[in-house]
């Protein structure tokens, strides 16, 4: 099938690169504001012509949205005006409310699949895109009822050959749960990146010392605010909630310790090491 | 040279097996509380012999201790009584202030070396061991000058056969940076772990969802109580001076949330970015 790819970036590009090599891709038109992007795309065999959207869409069996979630909210309505009911729409945002209910009563509703695949990286740009970066992990479709069952069909193969796991839930759910999941943990990353260079001046210092435990609780730290900010307004009031648990959780560690409550402290400890089975883990 | 190694778990045993490969160590005897752990460590070749203390002390060249910083600064007395002028005393603990000054006025004190390797893992255990753990990473010798001069270039030797490169410090320095850069992560992972097991009751849900984000930030949240209690009461007002502080980074990234405030909860980020160009990446 032909694909227009509207943004060539890490989540964007790693879409098209295994999807071309699953065969499931025969041509990707790219649309991208950044024309550097689009330039380094076509280089890297991620795009094969770059285009206008309307010329894109226009001649694409599938469009794949996967900007920042507030520009893919303001695109696609624009989107689905162009589309006939041959075609199929899907994004790859992080919230998943924000976006259905900006097209919720628009006439092409259904040709609308709202997709989100568990996986990124503090990268961004075509450059760190990847083509097995999504194998083996899940991919959510929410809201499945307000799509065409073959547009549906369509994403369903997407996620197939992108070989990923498919849950499925409402939007609302989703973004429940990805505020657990993943805003919070970029949040707490944030902050711990802020502390430290708030507290700790000895820039030299941090950078030889920095053990492994620090590099990966910090790593999300490097994430863009292009893409986090919008994440983190969509899913404001979940993103809260889940914040102001995180601010309480970690005031028990500060009682515990203030008050020399060992046994406090070693409860706190155990019960977070639960997360290991949790995980998966033995 | 002939090595009595306290404690062969992750971060002893690890020592061990790369010291014995670089053949720095001749012979290495195991005193462990913990007997299954003995006998794993010979299986796995980590010790040669398990002994009592005061046998392995009395045959060796170095002893090396590798347990639970409140258990280190218990035996590091009774190991000092045991040493003559010939033979060093190095640990391997995460606080520095604690266990030097258990030991500033022993008559043997110029004997110890205060040892620190900046790595670790979230596992535990003789089976965890690996010896090219330490490779490339950071070492830190705190408060040299107390030290004998033959003693200090044992542990340098052990440092350079780890492939370890030296940092000197002050005990009281390397405890504050530590608690910047080392202990607050512990105790935000551990906060994160338990705010999503508070919250977020479909456990099937975060195990499913859970992307690489999401285990990266909460895998230090596995580490054991039994060495981070310990270590979170001997480094006590550093670590509560590092949580005061994040936690009021945490309310800065609510407060630009619930006030709906796009430019500070950006700022807040991009602040956070710059911890990249620290780490030594573009």
């Amino acid at each position: 099938m032909k694909i227009t790819l509207i943004g060539v970036g890490l989540i964007g590009g790693s879409m098209a690169l295994k999807l071309k090599a699953k065969g499931l891709a025969s041509y990707v038109y790219g649309v991208d504001q950044n024309e550097a992007h689009l330039t380094e795309a076509q280089q890297l065999g991620i795009i094969d012509e770059m285009a206008s959207l309307e010329y894109a869409v226009a001649h694409s069996d599938l469009v794949i949205l996967a900007i920042p979630v507030d520009a893919s909210r303001e695109m696609l309505p624009l989107i689905l005006n162009l589309v006939d009911d041959t075609q199929t729409v899907m994004d790859a945002g992080s919230t998943k409310e924000g976006i259905v209910d900006a097209v919720k009563d628009h006439p092409k509703r259904d040709r609308f699949v709202a997709f989100h695949p568990m996986w990124g990286t503090e990268n961004s740009g075509p450059k760190s895109a990847l083509s097995e970066s999504f194998t083996g992990k899940a991919a959510v479709i929410c809201d499945r009822e307000h799509s065409a069952e073959d547009a549906l069909k369509t994403v369903e193969l997407v996620a197939e050959n992108l070989d990923m796991h498919l849950i499925y839930m409402k939007a609302q759910d989703h973004d429940i749960h990805t505020a657990y999941i993943s805003h919070i943990s970029h949040i707490t990353s944030y902050a711990l990146a802020n502390t430290v260079l708030e507290k700790e001046r000895e820039e030299d210092t941090i950078f030889q010392l920095a053990s492994s435990g620090f590099s990966s609780t910090v790593r999300l730290a490097k994430s863009h605010p292009e893409m986090w900010v919008p994440i983190f307004k969509q899913n404001k009031e979940n993103v809260l909630d889940v914040l102001n648990e995180h601010i309480s959780q970690l005031r028990k560690f500060k009682s515990a310790l203030e008050k020399d409550n060992d046994e406090l402290l070693e409860e706190l400890i155990r019960n977070a090491n639960k997360i290991r089975g949790i995980l998966g883990e033995k």
